[in-house]
């Protein structure tokens, strides 16, 4: 386990002082000359392109790399319903981390008089679906994020069958697939099959709605749900359309009994719900993911008490512990994924090859950095290290290669070549914010998309690298004959490649 | 007059490529325990403060500098009704405008069915408002841009009913407000009194009509007002409410008629519509304003050939001829002065408060940096200079102090002490976003409004400047008494002073 962070309240509200996110300008306003380029009258130019050709929209302006990040506020984080205004910080939160990891521009979208009663009640959900479809048209995605169940199920699905850019509601599958990938790793390291698990689900809302389908399509063994009430069955008559889709044939009516024999438990509702005795009657060598927040349904401390000197794997939302279930493992790459080959929807096989991706990236040694970032917690394949870390920079490129890989198969995108889709995103992934200039070796300029040129090279050292040009700048250097092979000094600002001299 | 700029379409379309917009990170992810501080568990406490005391979302989020750019792509620029996806790479530029010009962070919001007929047809002020005030709770304010009269009066009044921060809809209030600073130097450079002026208004669209309500209320003389059927007057029946309040008993239909003896044509209508004899008709040392869009009512060349060596003030809407009425000289700085005060709307005195700030800028010799950047123009007070150039950062302090004065004066706003808003608006316009060190001796610091500290101090050879503080570093110099009156060196970052050293 590791430290505890000691955070005081000052440094969090200081932190959040004023805000965390602003505009950036990504070309600059300089001059006469480049006001008549950025606005009047240049600005005409692309504007008749994209009236006379709809999809030069993602070529000639900033949606194909934004998201909106979407809320009614009905509920936040484990704080509830607190509405849309104090929900802001979350939702800057979410867009600091869609930059931060994956180099997306989220805006945050906190909605009002999207409920029952105005700003009073549950989600209207004609009413948001309304209002996030008119504004759409800026984005080349859509997170919701903090809608209650079970009105999240159907704004989702109402929203993508509207809107012409992939609508995901981070609380209902982001979870979802991080546990997939921990589960893979879990019956890959106790030698169980998937086909044979019996698992256990507590907690019947967004997240858990969605790992049963996940699970369920992943072809896992026994599935057994759980709301307040108990076990999902099919004697019940107060479920809805979501919960009746997981009823089972069973006499088994509460968590005691559900646990008995488990392999698997996966918890998203509340804390303290799981006891000793119930950890002792569960399968041998069990998965126990606890991911209450910020309480777990059994604390780690608990479960070692329990289990003794018997073997088993726990995973929580917490990242003070090992194996935490975090969804910021997923969606900043499921996005870049989707976004950059203009996908429409993300389907359940883009899921699927996210949780795929993140399960063989924990197999995988941990690079330096990231053990540096970690001191004191062992980094390689095992019980405590079933499934990467956050700030993990690998996760850019494997995890959205897989996702955009995904899209392609199945055609969810006009992008099709992914042939240099790789360097892009090691480009994306490795390259700092700071303005540095260095010595490097450039071998090929090539091309992403109808946007991307992407410099590809060595440092003297021997080193591959790569990085991304700013389009502003390259025609000065691109077409240069002399350049390749030769040593040269790169200058990079904000990321990207702006001069290069002898 | 100056250079014509020769811009090719390759450069334009480079400059738009992947759109000039993004997201700027204010506070740094860098590591496990910043990711614990802006989401969760931190993120929780700013939540919580502003669920309890709504009024604090201003204090932890990042809408006290937020303007949202809202358009349904009704009329934009000259280009007429190409909707809103189209609209895109304008309200980019718009956005660009905003933060360059006044450190604004500006979003575009182009609105997808907000028409009679989904996508098609004229404005539905009614989807148009609704849409607009679900989403205002992330905004400081609200720019209408680009959306058709006589749709976009209704629009900008109802939605200032419903929602509590400031709307505007410049293509209404920015010529206007504008076009009454130029009126206010023209009269004051021809000895004639504002109140005697015989002003030809041709155009009754959204500009037309409040130039002619700012001009009324400003106590100008006799005001004729025109749309395409001819002179407004109480005779005619096919007047909407708008242009009904400004019908006239005259017996005059045309423009030809109407101008003769005016003092004062503003044009605001289609290109080529005054001819020299027109101008001839005028009284003596008119104003002649053409403020079409790209090409105006009577170009310069074609009004001096009229004029020959008698005296008039000539103005228009283009960068290449003296005195642009621009309105990247108002919006700017009225919505800075607007959020700086947390008002609630922007009232006729805080506009007229901008005009008049313009028309004194004009007054004043030009700094040395203004003048380089316009070489072969002479920027000194006189007929052709009778308006400030859009890169006069004077703007920024001038225009923005006296908007948020008038704010005060009127209780517009929350914010009432404006004591050290001049060095804050100074530190604003005169900071570089370069990354820059330089020696300095800081004298104090002070406050504005609830969120910045101001760094006071001196250069070496005695230049009065100030700066901002980045909130996250400041606690580590900030209360150290040993640094006023010293020579230390500065470091700063985006802008905001993040160290000092010995």
């Amino acid at each position: 386990m590791s430290q505890p962070l000691n955070i005081t309240d000052q440094e969090i509200l200081r932190y959040h002082l004023g805000g965390k996110i602003g505009l950036d300008l990504t070309k600059k306003l300089a001059d006469k000359r480049s006001l008549s380029i950025a606005y009047t009258p240049g600005v005409a130019r692309p504007c008749l392109i994209i009236k006379n050709d709809p999809d030069s929209v993602y070529k000639y302006t900033s949606r194909g790399n934004l998201v909106a990040v979407v809320t009614d506020g009905s509920a936040v984080l484990g704080l509830g319903d607190i509405g849309p205004k104090a929900s802001i910080p979350v939702m800057e939160g979410k867009a600091v981390l869609f930059k931060s990891f994956a180099g997306i521009d989220a805006w945050p979208v906190p909605l009002e008089n999207c409920r029952k009663y105005g700003n009073e009640g549950s989600t209207d959900i004609g009413k948001l679906v309304d209002v996030a479809a008119s504004l759409a048209g800026m984005y080349g995605g859509i997170n919701l994020e903090d809608i209650a169940a079970p009105a999240c199920f159907e704004v989702e699905e109402r929203l993508q069958r509207i809107v012409d850019c992939p609508v995901f509601h981070d609380d209902q599958w982001g979870t979802a697939i991080i546990t997939l990938a921990a589960l893979k790793n879990y019956a890959l390291l106790t030698g169980k099959n998937m086909e044979e698990l019996n698992i256990v689900i507590n907690g019947a809302g967004a997240a858990g709605i969605r790992i049963a389908e996940t699970l369920r399509s992943e072809g896992a063994g026994t599935l057994l749900l759980l709301d307040s009430h108990g076990v999902i069955n099919k004697r019940r008559h107060d479920l809805n359309l979501y919960k009746k889709a997981f009823a089972v044939n069973t006499t088994k009516t509460d968590l005691a009994d559900a646990l008995k024999g488990a392999d698997v438990f996966i918890g998203v509702s509340c804390p303290g719900l799981v006891t000793k005795d119930m950890v002792n009657s569960m399968a041998e060598c069990p998965a126990i993911f606890a991911m209450a927040n910020p309480e777990p349904e059994i604390t780690p401390q608990e479960a070692s008490k329990a289990m003794g000197k018997r073997p088993y794997i726990m995973a929580t939302g917490r990242s003070d512990y090992p194996n935490q279930i975090n969804n910021a493992l997923g969606f900043p790459y499921i996005f870049r994924g989707a976004l950059d080959t203009k996908a429409r929807r993300i389907s359940m096989s883009m899921k699927k090859a996210a949780s795929e991706a993140l399960a063989r990236l924990a197999q995988m040694e941990a690079p330096d950095y990231l053990k540096d970032a970690y001191p004191g917690e062992k980094l390689s394949f095992g019980f405590d290290y079933i499934i990467p870390k956050p700030f993990d920079r690998r996760l850019l490129v494997e995890v959205s290669y897989a996702v955009a890989d995904a899209a392609c198969q199945e055609g969810a995108g006009s992008v099709t070549d992914l042939s240099n889709y790789r360097l892009y995103l090691e480009a994306l992934a490795y390259t700092s914010e700071e303005d540095i200039s260095f010595p490097f070796i450039i071998e090929r300029f090539c091309q992403f998309g109808d946007q991307h040129t992407i410099c590809v090279g060595r440092k003297p050292d021997g080193t591959k690298e790569s990085f991304l040009c700013d389009p502003q700048f390259m025609d000065s250097f691109i077409n240069d004959e002399s350049i390749p092979g030769r040593q040269i000094n790169l200058y990079l600002k904000k990321g990207k490649l702006v001069k290069v001299s002898a």
